[in-house]
């Protein structure tokens, strides 16, 4: 018994992202499965289905929210005991989806609708793969715009310097990682804008930040990183307090010519 | 006199790559310019025409061929060299846009439309800019599914490892740059698969390659370096003979736990 699933990139926010695939192979799915991380589960849950009837107009499917298995503070573990960590979570998670898939008919659609792109600091693909392990899943993947292309397109620049590279890492990783050498580095994952770090050893870097990308309260600072800090903090907790949550994504580059 | 400008990511070759928001853009252009670039833009100009047809049904665009500036070889060039071959190319190609922007109805809205990501190794943005310069033009940039987001899609794999970055580079950097500490690297305008040097010092890195990606000729191949690179290089070549031109992307990561 072969199940088919598509796992979709929807974009960063904005119901504008959506590509005509990702479109298309919403139509075909059945089930959506949506993982249950509490907090913020209802907004962005409301948001998924807000983008599902734009996109369904006919309807015909659901949502079915799994509870996500509980993941401890990652802060104070060393690289070793994050990695550990989020293998339990992913087994956990996978466990979950598949009780779900099994218990399906057989000829239902599985979809799975990723903030961004399934390709960048998601964890669906590889939960996918390990329910693959034990059930037979014919797995289509379609990319989205990720909120490093939003924040570009928002801010109207080039990612990278003429003949440059482009480095893209988490918050966790920044402060030891950073280095000119690097190019433009662009920062997923930092609830701690950790580039705060790096103003003392290098106040002349040009910072691009946004947050709510493409929606209304979207929000976008940019300049020499020393300069523009302080009320990029003060941003952030202010929309962290008017919604609840914020999402937000930066890219640091050296001064042209430095 | 300000006039509108949209520089609209298409995607890396499906016309199903389309965001919502590129297509309205689209729309709403009256003139697209298309650099010429003599032997591939017959193919690249029909690519992009047809695109349009399909986004916008009821006409009302027109597409104007802009000569492209003569652009010396970069192989032979340093670092320095290369930038300002870029930078004098960069000038040129504004000053033809400009030419042809000036001479438009004031009302008129233009149009670029980018391969992948306006944001990834494209020009348009910084000659646009240039433009700007000496027109008051308001610019709007559409993200669009850039290629390694569809290599990544295709084969159905996240970019970084857990907890690791990914690394966009160019195959003129590749050899001089590579190191696992990059994390995933994925090499972008490699007309000559500098991968190849890397096989002795890491043969155990893997490659996940794709060209034509989202076309009927769409070719992938993903494994150990060492064991897969003489059929990329073989496949490759016989594209490029078939079809006149080649676009191909690639990422390289560290063996798991390596």
């Amino acid at each position: 018994m072969t199940r088919r699933v598509h796992i979709i990139g929807i974009g960063a926010g904005s119901p504008a992202h959506l590509t005509l695939e990702a479109i298309e192979a919403m139509r075909a799915v059945d089930v959506f499965l949506v993982a249950d991380k509490r907090e913020t589960t209802a907004q962005l849950v409301d948001a998924r289905r807000a983008l599902c009837e734009k996109a369904i107009p006919d309807g015909g499917f659901r949502f079915v929210t799994v509870p996500d298995p509980k993941r401890g503070p990652d802060a104070d573990r060393d690289a070793g005991q994050y990695r550990q960590g989020v293998a339990d979570w992913h087994a956990a998670r996978a466990a979950a989806y598949r009780e779900i898939i099994e218990g399906l008919p057989e000829d239902e659609v599985v979809g799975f609708l990723v903030w961004g792109d399934p390709a960048f600091y998601d964890s669906t693909i590889r939960v996918v793969d390990t329910v693959a392990d034990s059930l037979d899943l014919v797995v289509h993947v379609v990319p989205g715009i990720s909120a490093f292309q939003a924040l570009a397109a928002a801010h109207r620049i080039v990612l990278h310097e003429v003949g440059q590279p482009v480095h893209i890492t988490t918050g966790r990783r920044l402060v030891d990682e950073w280095s000119p050498d690097l190019g433009t580095v662009v920062v997923m994952l930092d609830g701690h804008l950790a580039c705060r770090e790096l103003v003392s050893r290098a106040p002349d870097l040009r910072i691009w930040w946004g947050a709510s990308l493409g929606l209304p309260q979207q929000e976008l600072r940019s300049g020499r990183l020393a300069d523009v800090i302080d009320e990029i903090v003060a941003v952030r907790a202010r929309l962290r307090k008017e919604h609840g949550w914020v999402m937000d994504v930066y890219a640091l580059a050296p001064e042209p010519g430095a």
